[in-house]
């Protein structure tokens, strides 16, 4: 089929495109023919009106923890100890393959609506979530999880290869990934497991990576060396890595990260509201790291929301450096677009408007009240626009949503389904 | 009239009441008269059913300046004085009084979409955004701007004088308070002249105060204490007094402010975004001292969004102490709603649902992808509603928006009007 994306104001992310153009998008079945103009004889078998729309590549969110939804507010200013030991892990073990099913729809549905079209996911019960985003008809990188010693890894193996072997590549747009937890939560050789897992599947590696004082300073007091350090002398960074976090860095891991082609994943919400700091992303910018952008889960955040991922991207890093011009509106929306492509190895497929790559694309409503007069269109992504005024996601020429309605999954029949998952985990009185 | 608002989820912030009740509210004309459960005997002319919604006192944004959405993402990324110097400064001298008119309508919509029924206003045309406030139905403290030496007051002063006189108490809505711009903007004589202005009309005090570190330590060369030490000297706050930023303070500062009774407010967007850093919110409520928060103006944000203040004073507190205790989601939604009206003067009048108030009371919808599961109310509307997830405003009760349509705007003209008036002042180029 032959689609027309017609008269947007394209935001292309493409650096060889003007940064912001008025005109048309031509789409051959899966794939992007051109931006701008219609090549000659063309012909459109479907039209679709971007009038008074800004026309986007999908978003990118990086590191998401998607079944999480399910304890969206259930547990929250506490500190992290007390939040992950008597809120977070007693639930975790309770939860059911259905359960993460349902909370992976719901999930799906949420990263549409703020116009999300490939995230990375670290979670349990991963098939379930393969399915959901099967269904959802977006792009993920399953993670494979790592987590603990040599014995509790050999026993998971079998699952995790399967994972791999039955979902790695499926539609073009699944794939699986070695997920190492965390440096702090695996032994030595659990962690040359998860590497030579990457290394037998030729996968990538999703990890998270200096989040916290305490990590970093254990990390010191065990191994002598600081996480990024210790993972580099692992032989971690041989492969391609996208590394969550990356908060508490100094100026040698940020150098082992360039030389090694590290990815890191700036998760802003997540590291406001668990009081764990400021990634020195200005510094990543200045050095050519390219980072990325994710939610962390819903648990932390409390949504799925890129929009607002962007958006603090954008500022928070002004007041942190006392820099208004740290973090650009354009910058922040690369990190959201086009690095989170990099780092999630699908720089070939999507996050620009580049003929060639297939078509993610959304489309932002300008004719709201908040976004007019309109001048700037990166600023108004960047620094006015809201999750709820996306109006169109296509994800590999398939149209998602349409008009506010997400085509793919019926959200009022998840909603039903997880609050009721909800009440028989945490008891009615949880939702009041 | 009297109204019913049906079974909601009520988070009332009256603190003789349940943090969270499920229950109605009785309405009589303009002033609430139960919160629960209805009085015997009370008979409903309408009934507004909040089932699935969640019922919240009107936001209050306590430092803004409304028409300055004409320049909203007009200028951005860029330091300070160049900011003001080449891109603000010149385009507000060229702004009419029809330009603020619109703008200041375009402005209470946008206040009104995201639940806000009452705000403080700061900026010139005074009589155009009251026009516009009349008509939006919201409430407004309209701030007198003081500027300058003594000579340009005394040329302002008769037309402060009839501002003052013509629209202070109009509707039992908006009243006119003293503006002096700020410390460094006046001369001491003209800052006088401010004070003598709010002990003559017996009006509060509306000012910026410490928002930089630069205006701090000019203040400290050039009068050699701290702007606010300089403002206490001065006698300003022997007058009510709210004021906005307070960023940059030290502990004498906060001192001053609690002893004084000042209502600091916090502006975390802007703030954020022309790098000023974080005002000590955890210190102030540690000290009992009740912060107010505000969007400040577009150009500096960009939108009037009090559903992302909340949201910033609820996490960024947490990463620049380390302590992911410092603001709760419940202190968050004390500062948008009570400690706002405490602020203003207006606590006898709204701030929280509590019998004997007028009815300022919004809905949010929780039957959204993204509030789902519910769990927690506070946290649901601190950590993960959207402005646009307010479908109900009422003001004094009067329905100012219903099922997400304001009635007292017209929002596609005044939309028109305000692009004709942006491509006037900026030429069309900037928007594309």
């Amino acid at each position: 089929m032959n689609t027309v994306i017609k008269n947007g104001i394209v935001i292309s992310m493409d650096p060889k495109l003007p940064r912001v153009l008025r005109g048309d998008i031509a789409i051959e079945g899966k794939k992007i023919v051109s931006v701008g103009d219609i090549p000659a004889g063309f012909t459109a078998d479907r039209t679709i009106d971007a009038e008074n729309s800004i026309v986007l590549p999908g978003i990118i969110n990086a590191h998401c923890h998607l079944s999480m939804v399910l304890l969206r507010n259930y547990a929250d200013d506490l500190d992290l100890f007390t939040w992950l030991n008597e809120k977070i892990w007693p639930i975790e073990e309770k939860m059911t393959e259905s359960q993460v099913y349902n909370s992976s729809l719901l999930g799906a549905a949420e990263l549409i609506r703020s116009g999300v079209t490939s995230f990375a996911d670290m979670y349990f019960f991963q098939p379930e979530t393969c399915k959901a985003v099967e269904q959802a008809g977006i792009r993920a990188r399953i993670g494979a999880p790592f987590m603990g010693d040599e014995e509790t890894i050999e026993k998971k193996l079998p699952a995790l290869q399967k994972l791999y072997d039955e979902w790695n590549g499926r539609d073009g747009r699944i794939n699986v990934d070695s997920a190492p937890h965390a440096p702090y939560t695996l032994t030595p050789g659990a962690l040359q497991m998860a590497i030579k897992f990457a290394k037998d599947n030729n996968c990538r590696i999703h990890i998270h990576v200096s989040e916290s004082k305490q990590e970093t300073e254990e990390n010191y007091e065990k191994h002598r060396v600081s996480p990024v350090e210790y993972l580099e002398k692992a032989g971690l960074f041989e492969h391609p890595t996208y590394a969550a976090h990356c908060v508490q860095l100094n100026e040698e891991d940020l150098d082992i990260l360039k030389k090694n082609g590290v990815y890191p994943v700036h998760n802003p919400t997540s590291n406001l509201k668990l009081g764990n700091g400021f990634a020195p992303i200005p510094a990543m910018l200045e050095m050519g790291i390219h980072p990325a952008l994710g939610t962390d889960g819903a648990s932390s955040n409390n949504n799925l929301n890129m929009f607002e991922e962007i958006h603090l991207a954008a500022i928070i890093h002004k007041a942190s450096t006392g820099d208004p011009k740290a973090v650009s509106a354009y910058q922040a929306l690369q990190m959201a677009t086009i690095f989170g492509a990099e780092a999630l190895g699908l720089d070939d497929v999507c996050g620009s408007l580049t003929p060639g790559k297939e078509a993610d694309i959304i489309m932002v409503d300008t004719n709201k009240t908040h976004l007019q007069p309109l001048h700037n269109p990166v600023a108004t992504i960047s620094y006015g626009a809201q999750a709820s005024d996306v109006h169109f996601v296509m994800c590999a020429g398939e149209v998602l949503m349409e008009k506010g309605v997400v085509n793919t999954i019926d959200e009022k029949e998840v909603i039903r389904r997880v609050s009721e998952d909800s009440a028989a985990l945490m008891g009615e009185a949880s939702s009041i």
